[in-house]
């Protein structure tokens, strides 16, 4: 199976380091939209090409990942290039993926190619733990918790704070909170009882510490509604703590069977994760693998991980499937 | 869709509730092999017929879920069956699943049905785990732990020992075990680190409760290879505190992505359950769903849990799952 990667951040990098982890696959080039030599890749002998070379690549490549961000490269880059292959990008704007999907469905049943949009764990494994456990538990009720992990946005949200040199911020769910629902107590939980914020802040030289903080700390939408703490570090130990990009979560669900209803549930799924663009990466090498067999089979589309079974996930077969992991 | 059920045990009674919870589902009617008039259902207006009128209701059942024991009833009722209408089985008797895969998929396929086998937690939600967090993470560890719950085979084998009147048998995880997956120590556990077993016994009057103790302990297979706490209890209170049938576990994945491995992931699933037939029941009756609409497809043969995309599973539609579950 010949992958090719379109933008090399975090993502695409993540992607090159999945790609020599499933044997059946194979890296046929890196396409940016930086000049391809100052780009410098982990993987010998495989080429960088400037994004323009892509047309031309039709045929040659399986599955196009789409490593770009979901605010303006994957709206523009996903429709676009499912004219010429089959695709998966990472799109996690949730609010805006109905119009996304009809976007990339109509390009890709156009021109026959299968696209998967909104891969990885949230969107993406949460979401098939979210289906799987309304499906059935069709009485209950849903919670998500996310962290602890690093956010970006609300990293970039402290750098833009007057005197703030560089920042870090963690997502953290309330211990107290994911009792309660592992309990089995169903509570009704307002933003501020999910999750606190946490900011590495590292101050400008002779800045106004207290007014960074509280500056954070009022930030509407970013931090007002959370309970936050600022802590001011010096620079050299935000690289040597704070440089990883950890992330996780939890899906719970929690619902009620039986005649009257007089038995009670609880599924809980969570993840734990050192690298979260390489997590996010090896979830979408898994599902190129199943976009590449839908088109193999003449399907053509948009699909989301609901569409697809999860056999289609794995090198190995039905029977060895049945045998090993039923 | 209109729902059989062949069987009326707790599993029978199960598929009934769960059937209720779901609008698009109808109970049609329960088949028994014993005498219907001595079978009480729940649901009012619905029949119950012996089993051997279920060759007449060809054509009157879109989906006939086969609630009896893996050991004798399913390797002959699923494939049985399956030639007169679509079926499902929570066939669980790991070593077997290949040939009875085979045996059913045959006669669906002959007859144009389409039949799921092995469906449920575990095998059921637990393979799904294991299978999609295997492909995910290509280099990793599994670990599955069941409990706290009811072991049916470990309760009758308490009960076959001389001098036990009754009795009911716990399967514990370890909490020692579980902390180590979940910090990442990738421990290789024998089975006595795993898990414990946990009896409560109801002695006849005067029988040696010490000869009891150690028949249960030595017990090869069952107990002798775990550590095993033996309490004596009345009757009363076997009644009062252990009448209930919960059951649970864990599936976990430890793997590592990068270019040199360095990082670490940890995926957990898990499962708190009051009652183990009626969770059981309520993933069969999502999973019937599934298998009626593959039917209006055309589809046939023998599928598992791996070869169904999961928006089958759900009453919504693929854009009302985009919407709001992605």
């Amino acid at each position: 199976m010949k992958i090719g990667i379109l933008g090399y951040g975090n993502l695409g990098r993540g992607i090159e380091c999945a790609i020599r982890q499933n044997e059946d696959m194979e890296l046929a080039a890196v396409f940016t939209r930086r000049n391809p030599e100052t780009v410098k890749i982990l993987t010998e002998g495989v080429p960088v090409y400037p994004a323009e070379e892509l047309e031309r690549m039709q045929g040659k490549l399986d599955v196009l990942i789409l490593c770009g961000g979901s605010a303006t490269d994957l709206p523009e880059q996903t429709p676009s290039y499912a004219k010429y292959f089959n695709v998966i990008d990472s799109f996690d704007t949730h609010a805006r993926i109905p119009e996304h999907f009809d976007n990339v469905d109509a390009v890709a049943k156009e021109n026959g190619h299968v696209a998967l949009i909104s891969c990885g764990w949230d969107p993406g494994m949460f979401s098939l733990n979210r289906l799987y456990a309304n499906a059935v538990l069709p009485e209950g009720k849903d919670y998500t918790f996310w962290g602890k992990g690093v956010s970006q946005g609300h990293s970039d949200a402290i750098r833009r704070v007057e005197g703030v040199k560089d920042g870090k911020q963690y997502t953290i769910p309330v211990e107290r909170a994911l009792e309660a629902v592992r309990n089995g107590d169903n509570p009704e939980l307002t933003t501020r009882q999910k999750h606190l914020r946490e900011c590495f802040v590292v101050a400008e030289e002779g800045a106004d510490l207290s007014k960074i903080e509280a500056a954070i700390k009022t930030m509407p939408n970013y931090f007002a509604d959370y309970d936050t703490t600022v802590h001011f570090i010096s620079e050299e130990e935000l690289k040597k703590e704070h440089s990883g990009i950890p992330h996780g979560g939890f899906v719970f669900r929690t619902g009620v069977t039986g005649w009257e209803k007089e038995h009670a549930h609880i599924i809980e799924y969570s993840l734990k994760l050192d690298s979260n663009p390489e997590f996010t990466s090896s979830v979408i090498v898994a599902y190129a693998r199943a976009v590449y067999r839908l088109s193999l089979e003449g399907v053509s589309g948009c699909k989301t991980v609901f569409d697809i079974a999860p056999a289609y996930l794995s090198p190995k077969s039905g029977a060895e499937l049945r045998k090993h992991l039923l």
